[in-house]
């Protein structure tokens, strides 16, 4: 049995059959058993060189504490073994950490261990530990598909595409602009993310840090600057809005990531074709296929955030001064939910960082129903002249002339009276070419690559 | 009563039969389909004005629009009924707004309605002035639980109750420091949603603004600015983050709010008595029970929430320039979130608001167990002179002899010698005294309340 | 229009506004507030005569009471206001009951309105009797979309099409296949929703009908039977099996029409062209578009049930013997669930039902690729020859080939010397006939539409 | 580090480290990598020896194949990295096993592995196999479960205790009652995962089974027959109402453990007191509390279902024949599902196993109201002769002297002089007996027992 955790991959998780898929990116090794650990221990560590600085504690015991706090020194299967007598891991491991120092021959600073602080102290503030660094991992990945849509959107500022609604096409718009969005959500999840409110909590057994008498609040200020996590106003050892704040701004990043790659697995359709990701694949059965699988996986792990998110907000009513099953019911919950979505981020970031655009494919496609896509336009066009009511009738018979005949759209209107007489000779081939109907999209895509770098 | 809400009323609802304890309080109003019509047509009617003012529509025609833009012209219910045929009602609406201007005798402003716009940019603008107002209605709701909190939280700074971990006492703190973390959980949401980043949405048929020329961003700036919402760099129909936001604001509200009520709940029962709502009561058959009836409802509403919220994250991946069903599964389920938490914050201001505390009955509950609350205290207190593993031995085995005799803490330590040895005469009643082992208790309400009004 | 529904048409819901496309079909009808409040009041009817027909009360009392038990004689926005006192509606209506029984003139029967029952017993029951007529509405529709799919599974059992893995062309396969699909996973959602345990719920205040005597059981059995409900071992007050069953039948369903109704916007999409729904159409500026509306709002209306489900099933933690605010919880998700989910069927037995299909446009895309499609069987029939390895290695080669020059599958492979030299002459066309390489796609659709008339 | 997914634990879950507490029982280990690596090697042993059965192969080849199908052959962590390229780890799997075969001397069986299947087949069908193994080690704990409340229903039939609504003290019922309406749920939770459709997968690249020609129905009946799996219709890879019917199921479970769980806590409050589970325990400063450990991580355990079950319901909307995301996104919801259930049934059955009741408490706690929690009863004796009005005035006219004055509710109605008149002397003390007011309490219990075991 492997120390940190072999047991583990036996029972909590798809295993590591599926980490390939599910566990992509830098996430999965900040949350680890060695981690969660060391998150711990550092808790331990520093709750004593607190106390050692505000004058409770010799801080030669403190130092003999902190000797003892290094992950590797433990055994997390045991630990977690153990975790089921009390309910939580804290416990056996503040009780290995107690063994070793006074097998380390200070029996006195073992019996400072953990003082004036309750399980719930350890756990807590080693989720804000642990999850700090989760998010400074993931937010490298977001950022960096955020990136890799920003030169998308540059570089394909002018690119015309048909733009696509209830999956019709409608009028055109331009890739730089679709790319332009994609990066202007998974920016606006990452603000949302960096606003987490993390900070230490340090209560004791029921939040009034009674057993260090007058010096609590001195030990609290103390951690926290030592952790280099913000000191809260009270224990929030029953308010879960810190959680939920994490939990939420995940779930964002999540729905911005499958926003993003569904757009990718859908432009990379057969039928349609305009994008093929860098390392697309089909099967040894099927070669000719161009599989977006970082996308389709981006998806697929995108989609197991809104659950889990939920699962967190339904466990804020922790009863009185500790929850009885509110608060274990997070800790998985939000692991899985900093995996899934860092392991999102780190596919999309493979998938739109090796992006390759097809603007042939996009030009044909936006050729596709023989000009019908400009439709709108011919119709603003001829509503100066003939009033709304009249240009969309003549426009809306001329579709259906084109439809049913084969003809195209721009062979009808060129062949009607009206059409001739009210927009002139050569009229209808400028209104029906799409590059010359894209609106604002430039400067929308300007307004958002310049508004990212200010 | 109008016309056009019964229909509803007989469908998507729980109905008037169950709003009083389902839908309390202010936002419901809010969020009604007059509310909604309304939206709608402000935005019609400050769009065309907004084209007046960059010169693209005679003011007088946008006057003309704007004059027929009042709910109450409108039959919601027929409007509903025709949003079948496209699948939502903007579409409808605009045609009943347009015959209107035209049936008041102008034609050519009856052109100029909607122009340049698509259904979604109407939706999702009404959506942000809908959930703007139903917010500023929960926002009351939500502060003025978090006052009466604080008004409890001052009141009871000094009020020692029993601690309770697990729902299992565990050492004395005061019902200020637990009022006190009601309103510290319900400011921190209130922040939440005030952050909240509404925009304007305005991007026509494919988020281009095509059909507006040059003039796009022009009037994009100007419909912000006679809306008063924040523009936004691009058109965001595709990006769902501020729905996000919104919904993660809104569950982690619902989260605060389950937490306080469902204290509430268990610090009322028969057998704690410790508070009591001031408009508790019981059935005619059971007079004598003091059901937390506001408490209840709160906490009923509350649990709504996540999965709503899960639904409007698991609802963010749009398809390119407009979803083709993830749009559409956000109406409903945004408006039940807003009415659900909304209700369930006015439940909570009622409970907090006239709670009745009872610190007699706290004090008695402190002595229930005879002294062993104060364990710990014995514990540290032993620690100095024995070594905390021989404390803890010594008051693990009086306590269960305590336990099994039925004598109480007090006689059980007060007949050890080694106790009375180490601690001297009177020490075992001085540490008993649950008043004195409180810590930082009084200096957390004071820091949450003084950090409230800073 | 009644009067009491508009109260909640302001409040609790979307409003009449979104009816036309969030409560399509029959079911919103049945669980309208006159719904509601006749189960209610069929419930007290017929507990009085079951009490009758027991010998605990008088038949013509019992009658005085029936005869005031018609929806039409209460208000339910007034009762719905009542409910705030108690947290339930079922409290107000029996007051209202019991006056107009005592002032129809029998004041001995007003005290016998509701005997031995508790709200709870009332609402439970009629959330069964709601629940039961609701899905019958929603099964007829549900049934209706997987005979429209029978239908055209039968129509298409040799239609060849493109099947698509990963949104990429795969091998060919059959629009009856895919037909067959939708209908066998309707079929099967049907299935677990008439398997639902309803049950009638009679406890009195805490379970025992204690103010029954010993003739409580005996006015379960006839109240069970008088309401064709099957009777309970139990009363099931704080079980909550029977409402999980009904959401998780409730959330399967919506999950099998969200697969059907995504399939159906797929094919639709301009770049594929296979389907069409027959009420398909565009805007007025966008006449050439035809947008799946039907498909569209079923995804729509499918995405809203998984968040319901879940508030259902994290809400059956009913304490002891009536929970504080789970209870209260369930009424108005399940109500959404129902009518989304009633919705979503409604919409789909539309969109299938008016179905076009265009056998031309899947042969045109089934040849998009130029025979690559068809790889897979080129491999298989080289493998006997030349091993699996060299055959998907040349295989392989040829796709790249294709790919890269533009020439067709076909001829690549024809200008193979190896592959002339393995399969002969004239082997290659007859490999590329997608027609030929459909498998048991016949067989799997006889199989379904046999197994679902057996 | 383990072979088969020392990596896993470093990144899927909370780790070995958590597993104590959330993956108890045996569930964990019938879903880790070495089950799911060995549930997919059994398909392609089996699916090789159908086709030697069908006469596709030759028999030695299959045995070939089956030689090298066992699990501890593969490293897992290299799979599960392997997976990565094409997004499912059972390519790698197939690729491993072949160059197993190849190397064990067979060239020609090499070239037969994984024969007309896709990637999908396996997984799906590996899925259904391990599910089912999962299913019997969660049905073995949840049946325990289910009987140590038969148990505690048997002992205590006729153990008077309060029963609560809403929290509060209502009327009397008897422990037994309650604890068969734990069984009762649990039971019927049990009834719908043993109703669990599993079925064989076998549809090949799109559904067809086109590469084995004729034999294609017949490969899969044989393959059913050995998996001893039943043999679907159609190929079901996109239809997940059989993955949506197990979520259900396991949703309801948790359901229902969190109930019971929950009444176990509660029961269990140091105020209470009336249950304490057998290995309860307090910490080393806290020696008194007698925390419900095994009870609180069920219901934390219990609490993580919902959510999954969720992201498993919207997750059926499966692309065409192969889904982009949403068939990856069940993987790990579904294991997680499985574990945090088959946990929540381990500790609940520990908890209800060695669950120690207190009667004597239970008689303290139904008297600590001096009677008024037979108010009902004194009610309806009353009713008889004075009507239900004045009959529910004068007890709420006592109940509320014996609160005001502290005055016992059985010595303000012996002072009441109309009380004395209808009831006579003595009455008093026979209707404030809770122990003869426990209604059908024990026929109800016996009707659940029996029904148990017809």
């Amino acid at each position: 049995m492997s120390l940190q955790g072999g047991s583990s991959a036996r029972t909590m998780s798809p295993g590591g059959l599926f980490d390939g898929v599910l566990a992509r990116g830098a996430v999965a090794a900040t949350v680890d058993d060695a981690a969660w650990l060391q998150a711990m221990l550092d808790f331990e560590a520093e709750l004593a060189r607190a106390q050692a600085a505000v004058g409770l504690l010799d801080p030669a015991q403190a130092e003999a504490i902190a000797a003892q706090a290094r992950a590797e020194l433990y055994d997390a299967g045991a630990i977690g073994e153990a975790a089921a007598g009390i309910g939580n891991p804290a416990g056996p491991l503040v009780n290995a950490l107690t063994a070793r120092v006074r097998d380390a021959g200070d029996a006195t600073a073992a019996g400072q261990v953990h003082r004036g602080a309750t399980s719930q102290d350890v756990i807590d503030t080693a989720t804000m530990l642990v999850a700090r660094s989760a998010l400074a991992a993931l937010l490298e990945d977001l950022t960096a598909a955020a990136d890799a849509a920003a030169t998308l959107a540059r570089a394909h500022r002018d690119t015309p595409m048909a733009g696509r609604t209830l999956l019709q096409q409608a009028v055109p718009t331009t890739f730089g602009l679709q790319a332009a969005g994609w990066m202007a959500s998974l920016d606006s999840a990452a603000v949302a993310l960096r606003a987490v409110p993390f900070a230490v909590q340090l209560g004791g057994a029921a939040g009034t840090l009674a057993s260090l008498g007058d010096d609590g609040i001195a030990v609290l200020t103390e951690l926290a600057r030592r952790l280099d996590l913000p000191e809260p106003t009270l224990p929030w050892h029953t308010d879960r809005t810190r959680i939920a704040a994490l939990a939420g701004g995940l779930g964002t990043a999540a729905g911005a990531i499958a926003k993003a790659g569904g757009d990718v697995v859908l432009l990379s359709q057969t039928e349609v074709g305009e994008v093929r990701e860098g390392s697309a694949g089909g099967s040894s059965t099927m070669p000719h296929k161009a599989n977006p699988v970082a996308a389709i996986a981006a998806r697929g792990n995108a989609r197991r955030a809104p659950g889990l998110v939920a699962t967190l907000l339904a466990s804020m009513d922790h009863e009185h001064q500790r929850a009885a099953g509110a608060w274990h019911a997070e800790w998985a919950p939000l692991l899985e939910l900093l995996v899934a979505t860092g392991s999102a981020a780190a596919w999309l970031r493979t998938s739109l960082g090796g992006l390759e655009v097809n603007p042939a494919r996009m030009r044909e496609n936006l050729g596709a129903t023989g000009g019908l896509l400009l439709a709108e336009r011919v119709s603003t066009a001829l509503t100066q002249a003939l009033g709304r009511g009249a240009a969309h009738e003549l426009v809306e018979r001329a579709t259906q002339e084109s439809v049913a005949s084969g003809r195209s759209f721009a062979d009808v209107l060129e062949a009607d009276d009206q059409v001739r007489e009210q927009l002139g000779e050569g009229a209808v081939a400028r209104l029906l070419d799409p590059t010359a109907y894209l609106g604002s999209a430039g400067a929308f895509v300007d307004r958002a690559l310049n508004s990212r770098f200010v």
